[in-house]
């Protein structure tokens, strides 16, 4: 009547590594039929794994199954003689001795997967999204991904940050505004949160750092290249900083694990997707004003309170000339323009401790100092005509003691599109939520 | 105009046994003033770190400054000279020459740090959240829990699974049932994700294996001690199994390495909550059927298609007994019970090859093999009076091929409460939510 599960695992996902290591002897692959070329007797069968293309050979007068019973999108397990093979991708290839078919689809592709690059345009495949992200380039994009979350994990974890998980569902909206997602929570109302700024502050009580990773809702009616109404966002808070600089000093090292994690772990897929992975040694830092007053000189600068999308541009594209670097750092940024909880400077109080982070021509991060003083954040709440009795549990954190700290929230999706040099955010995103798409 | 970002970073936060490499030395230590014991000319200064307490001594012939600008609560960077002394927490003090008070409270604590367990009742410590989560023993809590997670994590990447993200707004909901969050999406109806079910099995046609952490929600009406309305999900998902033993063999190897995970990395939580760590040698795995048929001599067993909680409890402590074994997989359970999308047993198609496991007296997952040919998915539906149609972007899965397939979803709070033996999930959660907290 009883079992024993001992926890024995299957193999994990074959690579071109590992078959090479099996070179002459006999080999197991299971995969999906990614494309196949018959050339008379003999056909490549490639076969597709979770992470690479591995070439199998099929000859009639080898194999005991008959290649005709292989389609394109049908899994199977083949079993062969591995041969060294530079000619095949990974330089390794499987003499098939046979093959078991171990599930079917119902329909071909509407996409074609033997492309280099998937030929659709993003419309047909964010509608073909069970299928477009089964393309080899597709797909790697998401490979990097997870390699800038768990490099920024890996990097939090090592100094000291706790992770942690706030709720999404909350009475409050950190940022204010008309751009929230609204639900009924058991006769409540809700919104979906905007930031989990109000509880990595609250963490900063009780771990000194925190940091979390997880979903970032916006109700904005922005239809553009570089916006999401759902995406993943990396935050981090730290307390015990003497001013902002040891925020923007703990990013930069943390970039820095980033792209040297994606280097070490990633290979494949930087080599894929041709991805240039950015220096990160002194990252330039402008004060907004000083911005401003260069982008005037060029045209731009129409806001005097924030950059605009195009500023961002060529203020990167300046910057670049200047120092070679692919990163600036815009500070102090009009205090009118930026959160209520933000710290201001002492020195100008229009000014806000508080800063970007742009790369390659986009804002992909917003941070700054906060304030930890409780008599301090309720004078500036009334100032702007904010009933602190609205935000009582956040300000629960300061009338019970907060140490001075700041941090900063990266999003996700922006740092990978750039990095992989995305024409839309929407191609960094499995299944991504805008204006129109709210399936699959 | 420019300044330069080099990424020179703080020092993380002080550890007895970094303190301790610095005896006779001068240190400089930032906390939290946790504690104050004044002897005559003499006072213990306890500080709170981010993980640890640290006893710093006042002795007013030797320090600059005077104690009585401390109080509990407040942020001070102090230095002095480091001493080994076994009657301190770690082994190691720190006797204080000069200190500099960061930041004071506006308000005493409405709870008391200093005693070795909060003494709250669990509404006081969720009204006080962020003054409970100070206190060392409740935030202990969240360390395992970010052990737990993060073991998962490492195990899996090792396993060549890779990280998603899917949505949380969705079109349609993968459990069925009125028990969901509604909201509007853009004019549209859309619902909060029950379960990332639908995306991690698409997920497997790209990435063979992939893995989530993630929020889910169940808007149930329960309010017990073993559920949150708001909670993480530790999911996986796998190709190419060939049967669910693959899934539960996966699942028993994943908790060995989060166990070894925790007493590596853990042990200060692990010491200050007593935390007993379970053995994970081999599982048991019986069938409902037979699970029902004991429960049934013991009183229990009185719904014939589920497990209730107290069965899970009774069957545990067999199993123990029996066996040794902290956990136990229950397998076969109804099919009618059970999803759409789980695969039923061919031999005996009135039983689903889906199972639970139970640690300690409380289901803590529930996995399975799914369905992965489309013909028989849609026949599936058909026969439980669904429309295809509804379901038409998760089906494109199927349509377009999926190996055989099967995965599992964990509770984080569950476990996380299990096994540092919590009355209440909600102490398992920063910031619960259930039917009367939506805030903090």
């Amino acid at each position: 009547m009883m079992k024993e599960i001992r926890g024995e695992q299957l193999p994990g996902c074959m690579t071109p590594g590992r078959l090479a290591e099996m070179a002459g002897r006999k080999a197991t692959v299971e995969g999906c039929v990614h494309n196949i070329r018959a050339l008379g007797g003999i056909a490549f069968v490639i076969l597709r794994t979770g992470r690479y293309l591995l070439q199998t050979v099929y000859d009639q007068s080898v194999c005991r199954d008959d290649a005709a019973a292989l389609e394109d999108g049908c899994y199977i397990s083949a079993t062969g003689t591995v041969r060294l093979e530079q000619r095949a991708a990974g330089g390794v290839e499987l003499l098939l001795d046979g093959f078991e078919v171990l599930s079917r689809p119902a329909a071909p592709y509407p996409l074609n997967m033997a492309d280099r690059s998937l030929k659709a345009t993003l419309g047909t495949n964010l509608e073909y999204r069970a299928v477009a992200l089964r393309h080899p380039r597709e797909r790697a994009v998401f490979r990097v991904m997870e390699g800038i979350e768990n490099g920024f994990r890996d990097f939090m974890l090592r100094n000291d940050f706790a992770e942690i998980h706030s709720p999404k569902i909350t009475a409050i909206s950190a940022e204010g505004g008309a751009e929230v997602f609204r639900l009924k929570y058991f006769g409540s109302d809700a919104v979906l949160a905007q930031s989990p700024q109000f509880y990595k502050q609250m963490g900063v009580a009780f771990f000194d750092r925190v940091f979390e990773v997880g979903e970032v809702y916006r109700a904005e009616l922005h239809n553009t290249s570089r916006h999401l109404n759902e995406y993943v966002g990396l935050d981090f808070e730290m307390g015990y900083i003497r001013d902002m600089t040891d925020v923007m000093n703990m990013e930069t090292a943390m970039l820095r694990h980033v792209m040297a994690h994606l280097a070490e772990n990633y290979q494949p897929e930087i080599e894929l997707l041709g991805v240039r992975l950015p220096a990160v040694e002194a990252i330039p830092a402008v004060k907004f004003a000083d911005a401003l007053a260069y982008l005037k000189t060029v045209g731009g600068g129409k806001n005097r309170n924030d950059l605009t999308a195009d500023d961002e541009v060529l203020l990167c594209s300046h910057i670049l000339q200047q120092t070679g670097s692919e990163f600036v750092f815009v500070t102090h940024f009009p205090s009118a323009k930026r959160p209520f909880y933000v710290m201001d400077d002492q020195e100008n109080p229009k000014e806000a401790l508080s800063f970007d982070l742009l790369f390659r021509g986009l804002e992909i991060t917003t941070g700054g100092q906060r304030i930890h003083d409780y008599a301090q954040q309720v004078a500036k709440m009334k100032a702007r005509n904010m009933d602190p009795a609205d935000f009582e549990s956040f300000l629960a954190a300061h009338k019970y003691g907060l140490p001075p700290h700041g941090g900063l929230g990266i999003g996700l999706e922006r740092l990978t599109s750039k990095l992989c040099d995305l024409a839309n955010i929407r191609q960094a995103s499995l299944f991504p939520r805008d204006l129109n798409h709210l399936a699959p």
